[in-house]
């Protein structure tokens, strides 16, 4: 039986986590779950998981959930970050579960290194903000952090069993989000109805704008970095329509290993909690009848030029993925609230790239700053203009 | 440094592992070489790699070879079954390789086996002949069976690091060889030549033979049974006309694993001296610039039925599937040899295979004496044909 605590239970990820739950009672158990807002969804996954504890991240919604708990109901509501941050210590459980949307996942993460708990991270903006932190974290505390999303997943399958040394390049795949085929003219006036709409994969808001932009490729790029040890240079991207092929590692004698699945994100989920072993799924199987083409071609940069500010923020090191993953987090923001148009989301986020010092060997402190200045920066850039 | 017997040095695999072992001489030597009759041939491979043995099959051609030997060479010619039984339980060596062509690399291999050097498998024919034999004499003497050609090299590679109780499913990728798409009429009266030429592989004739009927697939799933374990249900054939996928392992959570690459036969070889570890070679790298598209189809059954009376066979046990090879070759030969039509292949494959009385748990003499009778019938039914 392995315990787990679900930082973001009522997203897209936090849903699948629990329906993977849900069909294997005698081998999980969600001791914790949490959520931002959503007072209805967590009443009701507290009704099915009978978890221990329940936080809501805003204070006054926590208030509300336990007025609504029905009587007898023996779930601990908590709130805020210190919520967040005592279910993931809690002794009685194994894995950290971190499905919540941006950098907000950064402390309990660390929070939940420190506590020896294994992570399975869907949260890809803790390791593009502070990824060298969280990995030596994890490193010293000897922790595995394990990748929920669907491309890391996919390395890290193809990693089983091979040595660290022989690896040569990792080739991410990438849908090319719903503007694939389409030049900066057609975009420059879309707006977050289409830019919502992916053509294979049905989630939250946010990765959603990212995948439209090609940003969340690059947010992965860094990931990739940091989860598997590669430089920049050996991290390719291609772009390949019908998310079949995960994604790939090619070896130092040419072999390319790579994993292959419908869309399916409970697959990487349960792998996550099951790793180093598989376990039996009702999932739909590949029919290579169905999937009977598969096609790659280059990422395009001009179109997408929020891909290549990742890039070279990973080869500048430092800081600069930090302000590119706040500035993005603010951008997308005011993208979903009609504020900017989609162009805006990486010419703000190059303003704030350039108007940024960058610190080497930044501390998780110092690193937390920079975040919220870039955020206030980029909001008054947006506010002024 | 790892030393190597080559049964069959100089066809198309004996070449290109001899042409591994020229790029890496510290880590690689080749003890012994044998070849069938091509004395030019293997006069030039003793004078570059110097080996303490060389085996012409040939009695003649033996005593040629020495007449040619320059002098002062070291190299000791031996001939005939012997010589192949001898160079595979040299002492010396670790690895047997074997790339000979058809049924005659029984004896050797288990040979091999019992004095207990690993096996580099590129000769098919084996497993299908004697696969229960062979892989219980591996398992009592502690040896390894590491697959030489692609397919199978690529579901080991897919295999590495996971439970055999995770898979669920082997999927070997064909190329549909020269005559993909084509229907029995339009096969009717196709010549050797036309059936030699195979769209993505250069090979040996009477394995581009059988890519052409299919038979090389065929023989391939029986081969995979015995390799990896699996039943005959379990093991699918999807065509690949690209040959970049080499095949797939699904495991029971959904998930696939697969193993691409230029088709290069130099890839599997290497790593089967290699393995568990990986070598550096300037073999050329997948782009998916130009790989930018991978198609699957079903295979055409009643077009190529060799593939399907190989599963017949797998699946109804006992003998089967040497009577399958054992006509096999003779009928290959035979089309070679334009004594017959291309669907008199299958046509006198199933004939040998209704007129067969198959045993339970056969032992290598009573394997050897179906062999032999196979092939006799066989030749009779076309001599009075």
């Amino acid at each position: 039986m392995k315990k787990i605590s679900i930082l973001g239970s009522t997203g897209s990820i936090g849903t699948q986590t629990l329906d993977v739950i849900r069909k294997n009672p005698s081998d999980f158990e969600a001791v914790a779950i949490s959520a931002n807002s959503n007072v209805k969804m967590i009443l009701e996954q507290i009704e099915e998981f009978k978890p221990k504890y329940a936080v809501m991240y805003e204070e006054s919604k926590a208030e509300e959930l336990k007025s609504l708990l029905p009587k007898g109901c023996e779930t601990e509501v908590l709130s805020g970050m210190e919520g967040l941050k005592k279910i993931s210590s809690l002794d009685e459980i194994d894995v950290v579960l971190t499905a919540v949307v941006g950098m907000i996942g950064l402390v309990p993460t660390m929070c939940a290194i420190e506590s020896k708990k294994d992570i399975a991270l869907a949260n890809k903006e803790t390791l593009v903000t502070a990824g060298e932190l969280v990995m030596k974290a994890a490193k010293e505390n000897g922790v595995k952090i394990l990748p929920v999303d669907s491309e890391h997943s996919a390395v890290f399958q193809s990693l089983n069993g091979e040595n660290k040394r022989d690896v040569e390049k990792i080739i991410l795949t990438a849908s090319g989000g719903p503007f694939r085929g389409k030049k900066k003219e057609d975009l420059i006036n879309i707006t977050k109805n289409e830019a919502l709409k992916h053509p294979n994969w049905d989630m939250g808001r946010k990765i959603s704008i990212d995948s439209s932009t090609l940003m969340n490729k690059g947010l992965e790029v860094i990931e990739a970095k940091w989860l598997f040890g590669v430089e920049a240079e050996d991290i390719d991207v291609v772009v390949h329509p019908q998310s079949i092929v995960h994604s790939m590692v090619q070896y130092r004698d040419s072999s390319v290993i790579a994993q292959l699945g419908c869309p399916d994100m409970r697959l990487p989920i349960q792998y996550a909690l099951t790793y180093p072993d598989r376990m039996e799924t009702d999932f739909e199987r590949l029919d290579f009848r169905k999937a009977s083409q598969l096609t790659f071609e280059e990422p395009d940069l001009e179109t997408f030029p929020c891909l290549k500010l990742a890039y070279e923020c990973l080869k500048a090191g430092g800081t600069y993925c930090a302000v590119l993953n706040a500035a993005n987090e603010i951008v997308v923001n005011e993208f979903l609230e009609d504020r900017i148009g989609f162009y805006d989301i990486p010419k703000y986020i190059k303003m704030a790239l350039d108007a940024h010092e960058s610190i080497e060997n930044a501390t998780l402190e110092q690193i937390l700053k920079i975040d919220l200045d870039t955020r206030e920066y980029v909001k008054k850039l947006i506010d002024n203009n």
